[in-house]
């Protein structure tokens, strides 16, 4: 629901053309780069790999970029995002238990590699567009063999989110409307096309589709509206 | 997205009046159901505990019911599933890695105690209604302090799914639309409120809301169309 990505967005201050920013001076980001999960790992099946080596090739030219992908480390870092929280949150803020938050971990990095959510994302700046490759572990199961449709959500929430946050900074999901066309089998890869689509004041509009690595199997379409935040304005 | 709960229908065959059921006589719930995950933990918060004794109470006089649910566990089971599958999925289950799905587990029960989904089900089958108690866990984690949109996808995915499984056997969501209207803060318990709204041939429309334990915070709003899945009919 809510997007900062935090440390996706330090990583990506350096984007050529990008209209948006995160000014969060109290939330130091490079504190807590630990790891780059977009990388390829030992756990990536061959379709996985395969697709990474094509998308890295399209970058070579400059007109894709592929986005690190970082979870929060869970040590020394619950001053610095109580002063986040307190920014941009200052009412929510007083419900937090904040000694619980030394344990937090960004969901869709909280699995062990090669059971849950392994993805890597590339931007195109031109066209306002996002690719996800994504391969859905065996822990993130509902109906036997396949995805269960909260993990789908999830990664339609990251990757609309992240288009979100290349316009607007820090913002808040507002809204997701999904419709699940096809099951999709456990442990396959899929492909998630994210699509900016306007931006109306503080509302921005985002879309995207699932599609299977062929292209010929539409498994789910989205759309995805988010408010841009402003610290100590917001809820 | 797909919603069969196997395990938590064979639980469910024996309430009163219900109208749907699971009948895949080739998947041997019985095999299945390792452990409750809805009894009292002791990760759980205060909070948690004594919401859950309130609703107890409220079962003394059979007008609530507790639902068990349970996680699939990861051995001998593949051989189940792959009927399963096969009934219920011919097309789909061609491109299911067969050998993955002895790893498999559901999503919302693949956390260590304490660290993601933890919640209980409670069913009013007068009312056609759900009471979910839900604690997102440190592990569930989306902006800093809050829980990840997509975990509060999955919940509403799960909850309004369990009134569509009650209402129709094995179902599939095929739309969740969702309106976060305030961010959840980490580790806190809210109550995710499902109802059945109407059953239109194979479509069953279903609602659900989540609100703080005090009642006075709407945090999301979300309503989701299942489609009945018959064998050897289906995708």
């Amino acid at each position: 629901m809510l997007r900062s990505c935090a440390a996706r967005l330090n990583s990506l201050r350096g984007l050529r053309g990008l209209r948006g920013g995160f000014a969060g001076s109290s939330f130091p980001l490079k504190n807590i780069i630990h790891e780059n999960h977009s990388l390829p790992k030992p756990c990536w099946s061959k379709d996985m790999r395969l697709l990474f080596d094509q998308m890295m090739k399209k970058c070579e030219d400059g007109s894709w970029i592929c986005f690190p992908s970082h979870t929060y480390g869970s040590t020394k870092m619950s001053q610095d995002f109580s002063a986040f929280i307190h920014d941009y949150f200052p009412t929510a803020s007083k419900a937090i238990n904040k000694e619980k938050l030394s344990q937090a971990r960004l969901f869709c990095g909280s699995f062990e590699d090669g059971l849950g959510f392994e993805y890597a994302m590339f931007y195109n700046d031109a066209e306002e567009r996002i690719v996800c490759l994504f391969e859905g572990g065996p822990y993130l199961q509902g109906v036997p063999g396949f995805l269960h449709g909260g993990a789908i959500a999830t990664m339609v929430d990251q990757t609309v989110g992240m288009s979100a946050i290349l316009a607007g900074g820090v913002v808040m999901t507002a809204n997701l409307n999904i419709n699940f066309k096809r099951p999709v089998p456990l442990c396959s890869v899929v492909v998630i096309n994210s699509q900016l689509e306007k931006i109306e004041g503080r509302k921005i509009f985002t879309s995207c589709n699932i599609k299977s690595v062929d292209e010929k199997t539409l498994f789910t379409e989205a759309t995805g509206l988010f408010i841009k935040l402003e610290p100590e304005k917001n809820i």
